[in-house]
């Protein structure tokens, strides 16, 4: 189960979006899907609608079946949902939000803006605040993506003070390179959860006081990953790093690739 | 009247969307802001529902009763309204492009997706055509404005060949400050409308064979831009100039004051 | 001749350093080169030891020889020799503007230092005004090229009350794309020299009020730009384009080829 | 004393250069300096002449005699003294390379040339091989800073085969944020040393398998970072987080107040 204090820690899968061969969602594939997670990747938590599900290229009808399925067949097999409800639409996304506590999502989490960018901390925090208004009573986590999104206000900044605007905050999905700005918000809010998105330099993440990891890797690698978590638990440097190397190569590989959700999925299946 | 080929040329609007306070869409502004353009701007083309018009940022319904508002209140005052369909969501961009040919739209323009990026001008043209298939008989342009869209294929490799996959194509609004790319476009097929979309150096794409130009300051500039093009069209270079420099200044000023959409909106009432 | 005032306008040829296979410097050829240039190729003022002139890369002895070779050649055949001194050393760049001055150089010209990269205007004028002092009585000009240095300080700052600290400034060879920028120089100080360094794109800078240009490609493509010129001052817009939009070709031909120092000197042995 | 084998690991200290009120260079401190090194901050190993050392705005002459001196002062006193003799002239970083062995250095290092980018580990790697070889006999180190040069080649493709080119190849300093690369060049290479450059996220690096570190913060705080890498090694890992922490807390004041030389001079005297 999960953290008596509900404190999300440990792996969390950011799921694909099944699709058809005509880009149609297929919500058949999502119980089989969530069985396959929690027998065998033994994953507990998932992170639904996010950048590896694709969905800021869905629409909203779309990205509500999906979070209705993916609540539903969770139940009793997964500890948490987190249901991504950024949009570029404020408004859209408070509707996502609403939705998401309406079909038992466990929590929410949000984007920055990514086509008018917020140049401040205040006009991303400002936004942050409306987006979680809509669903109060969930946990809301901020989704921290700078390469993509183009936002370059750093995560630290955001954070300062939120919880006075945002009662409901409980962390960051960090998904960035810099490891300065990730644990100067482990040092500055230890009680909140700190989920690293790179999966490929997780242990450097780690070693910084990562809470956990949300990635699209934990999908086929989440043996391995439980497995590099507790060699660094148990102070197994050694070990953690070999298994870490290893997924560096396969990332590296698949980056060649492309890497784009195509190439991920395709890996899903092959191992 | 428009040219007899239909062709688009000189200068068009990006207009605004007016909206209350309470960041609610406001309709009923729209018919004496037409008449503003028309009677006091001399301008005969809008492009609405762009990036002036924040329309990224606006749910599906407020974009399409605003382009629906826009159709009609242009009838008989204005030569064309282009509609801005483009959306992260290709099912959400198609569905705007129904609707603007539904609702009496000259023309439709799609800009690049911009979170999940093209790499590469077969991906992005794959998209263009599959939002221009929706709407087969509106002409159609792609919107290039790379430094927001973080989309760095050139105009000059996007245009080749297209008319094969989109034969209602017609040519690009080029916001991006690279004139190599955009006289290779010109060159290249002088029969479609090319138009320049960063205002404060309009001149230079006009030297380099622009056909008009869309931007936002056209809203409260638009005789003294009209002015620009009559002086650069008489070979008087020196009053082209003249102006152009003062457009500088403005759009300069308005630059230190953020030059979001705020300031853009305020600068219209002010000049 | 020159302008009556010595104001540098018109074509100014940026010179290729001749080396060996061996990569020694051929003082040789430099002769020859002067001839060809002024011959061939209509030109009357070139730009020695700058980017085309790979002078970053080459020893402070092998710059000196090269400038007092060129100026030595060049007597009696080109109006004006601009030698470029900047290095990322201050006192190497002073001690290349004094040898400038003694050898016969008609000005200097300086780029920022790219490696501790200045971050105001301040900071950037504070180092020009450091060279200018070593070689007082030579005209001085700023060489302005963002996209190499990595200095993003607009030239229009730069160049703001310096003629307080370098009297003898006299205007900037601008390798840029921002023609808002370029626009604001020229408006704010017409009596300076602003010569433009791209060559691909100069019929832009020229609709801008550009006095000049200094390229590379001027070194085979004198005479085109020579007619282009004329063209624009003639009114004769389209010739002026046709002439751009054939240099365009070529360019982007050349840079598809990697347009580096060898591409360029084996385009001017073809041509 | 050092390795048996000579490989480098733990502490080095990017040594800054002594300058005068004049900005002339002040040999006469470098013996405290020295002392101060090894008997205050226990530090056995340094890097001179590089970023810290502000040594591409020196000249030869002045990054020689400081070359010199840090050599003949440390004799007895350091394990090793790295010195960097990377220029953007080959030729001046060559006749660095064989001053440094004629004084005395235990190894050299270079950077890459950043003014004319290499593009391809190929050309990067053909520029260290000639410095490499006018110094055959001294241990070779690549120093990878691709924020500071713009050379976006990753250190895992420059080790490449490198063997083969430069017998003596010995290791990276990396100062990146990638440790993707970084992870990829220590499983790739182990018997390498590879010193991580960025002070304020070395636990990360670490984590990843980091041999030392090479930074400037070590000049003031290496006690500090002994008990960082003491701490870490016994599994201590809160106590090494707790510490890295502290770095940062400093670091990024220091970042507030600019973090370039004077900065840091300024920190070393404080603290």
């Amino acid at each position: 189960g999960p953290a008596a204090d509900g404190k999300l820690t440990g792996l969390v899968a950011a799921t694909f979006t099944p699709l058809t061969q005509h880009d149609e969602i297929n919500l058949s594939v999502i119980g089989p899907y969530v069985d396959y997670l929690a027998e065998k990747q033994g994953i507990k938590n998932i992170f639904v609608n996010g950048t590896t599900g694709e969905s800021m290229s869905l629409t909203l009808s779309e990205r509500k079946d999906l979070a209705e399925e993916w609540c539903k067949r969770a139940k009793g097999k997964m500890d948490q949902v987190i249901v991504h409800v950024g949009c570029l639409s404020l408004k859209d996304s408070q509707e996502l939000a609403r939705h998401a506590a309406r079909v038992g999502a466990h929590a929410v989490a949000v984007i920055a803006p990514s086509f008018f960018k917020p140049k401040t901390a205040d006009a991303l925090r400002a936004f942050l605040t409306q987006v979680a208004s809509a669903a109060p009573a969930l946990p809301f986590y901020y989704y921290h993506i700078p390469a993509i999104t183009g936002v370059n206000v750093s995560a630290r900044d955001v954070i300062e003070g939120i919880e006075s605007l945002i009662p409901s905050f409980r962390g960051v999905k960090f998904s960035g390179s810099d490891l300065v700005d990730f644990g100067q918000c482990v040092s500055h809010r230890p009680q909140w959860s700190f989920l690293y998105g790179l999966d490929e330099q997780f242990l450097g993440a780690l070693a910084m006081g990562a809470h956990g990891a949300v990635g699209s890797t934990y999908n086929y690698l989440g043996c391995d990953v439980q497995q590099l978590m507790s060699a660094f638990e148990k102070g197994d440097i050694v070990q953690a790093r070999k298994i870490q190397f290893k997924i560096q190569e396969l990332v590296t590989y698949a980056i060649k690739l492309g890497f784009d959700v195509g190439v991920n999925k395709q890996l899903m299946i092959e191992i």
